[in-house]
């Protein structure tokens, strides 16, 4: 099988491309810049570069057998001058890439949105600018399954968590909080979350794979996976300590207002991935990625000592 | 009542910005060249510029009531080199005025989109790339209003016409036949089309405008109008040839294939705006369209004496 895959350098992409090398999968990446460090050959790195026609070339010198796009960007509550950039990546990129799958005859595609997408009843309601962008996305593809024949998947997928995430999000701030001198504000906690953990992320995304491949030409379906624990932020946190007592997290709650339109309970995931069930529980999942982050502290940028 | 327009020069835009001059609005507009043949004072042109901050500086210093924004890039069927052109002109520039409109505290907004949005129930099928960029950009705009307060109308024209329309549409090829030495190839021309009269579509823009004025914090509507005849494009020619048979269009039929995904029957304008009955029909607009022409033809680009 051959799979190329845009966003390989972030937390879900060097977990699935791993995954695929493993099983003897001929995994391909589009990058900005081809990288000696990452677990790919050189000469099946392929960068982005400006335009359509340096990914035709790279779709033309692979041909894969579907493409994963995963590149994206992210912002919870954007500013202004985020507005260029989540365009650029969450849309435009997107698009450009559909088009040179056009121009080179490949036509299953897999893609992952967010549950931020949909309301409780899983229509379309985005809870930000980066949910809306990727709905945007979504609508632009459907023209392509409708007049090109292609065959796509959109996975949302819920709040990602693991060991080695390095983005800033809440479990590395209260790994960080252990041994701050200031106590971590957060919220008043009362919102639930749900929380997918990469592991259980990335066997959904190796699903949709094999489901895209078989689809007729021309289908295109939305499925969700996120996770199935909704504790609130408080909950969580108390599980966060319970997972490692001597090293509890310190936290001021209250300490910041709940954001703008913070949804208190977890969005839905629409309809959900057939066949798909999670595998570690948060629990489990929370005590790998502490014993991890004992393990790695030392590398963290803004650790404080 | 403060309007401030972006597509002021195309053939709906100069026609509106004409209406609410015409009764007294102060009118502003966006236009990349600020341009002197406009019937607005150059100091109400402001140049669009590249990114957000020319926007706000111009939704600043004239505070309207309401922006109307037309501006578009079309293409019936697309390739791979106009993809960019079709995202920055119906996705991107959309969102940086939005965004703008954020920052500067305005947040009622008319928009047009397409009935080739829509399926024959309503619901989104895309007939080409272009309305699929025009879903993708309301899908953004729904974030603004949920997020943010806007009020927005979305109005769905049908094919527009009119006098005075320079673009190369099947009107302007069929005077241009009249006089041609070869007759103008078109399709079998079984498939049944809607002609919304130019007049009607400014007056449907026009009521919009009014109710997104009193629409709620947070409204968004999606609203539709096109033309009540749906004549075969043989219908429309024959009705074309009689309002002036001195000079009848030359035509052969099946001289060039249906367009790929070509819609045979006029696509849903969705839900009707509310209060709008069309005045001109298409007889008479085909007789006006006509009479204008045979004054004007002289300045046709391509003519063929």
């Amino acid at each position: 099988m051959k799979v190329m895959i845009t966003g390989a350098t972030g937390f879900v992409g060097r977990r699935l491309v791993a995954a695929l090398a493993n099983e003897g999968a001929q995994v391909s990446v589009l990058v900005r810049h081809p990288d000696s460090s990452l677990a790919i050959p050189l000469e099946r790195q392929h960068p982005t570069g400006h335009g359509i026609e340096p990914l035709i070339c790279a779709l033309m010198e692979e041909q894969p057998d579907v493409v994963v796009h995963l590149a994206t960007t992210f912002a919870g509550e954007h500013s202004p001058d985020q507005v260029p950039l989540l365009l650029e990546s969450n849309v435009v990129f997107g698009t450009f890439l559909l088009e040179a799958m056009r121009a080179s005859c490949c036509k299953r595609f897999v893609s992952t949105g967010t549950t931020w997408q949909h309301a409780e009843d899983g229509s379309y309601e985005p809870v930000n600018l980066y949910a809306a962008t990727k709905q945007a996305f979504e609508d632009i593809c459907f023209h392509y399954c409708l007049s090109e024949g292609f065959s796509a998947l959109h996975l949302h997928l819920g709040d990602t968590y693991g060991e080695d995430d390095t983005r800033r999000k809440l479990l590395v701030l209260l790994e960080e909080s252990v041994n701050a001198p200031k106590p971590l504000a957060l919220s008043p906690g009362m919102q639930r979350i749900s929380l997918l953990h990469i592991e259980d992320a990335c066997r959904a995304l190796r699903s949709s794979i094999d489901l895209v491949l078989d689809f007729p030409h021309g289908t295109i379906q939305v499925r969700g996976v996120s996770g199935d624990a909704t504790p609130t932020i408080r909950e969580l946190v108390e599980l966060f300590n319970t997972v490692d007592p001597t090293l509890p997290a310190r936290v001021e709650w209250g300490g910041r207002p709940y954001r703008n339109r913070e949804p208190l309970v977890p969005r839905s995931a629409g309809v959900r991935l057939e066949g798909h069930v999670n595998t570690i529980s948060l629990e489990d999942g929370l005590r790998r990625f502490r014993a991890r982050a004992s393990q790695t502290k030392h590398h963290w940028p803004q650790e404080v000592t």
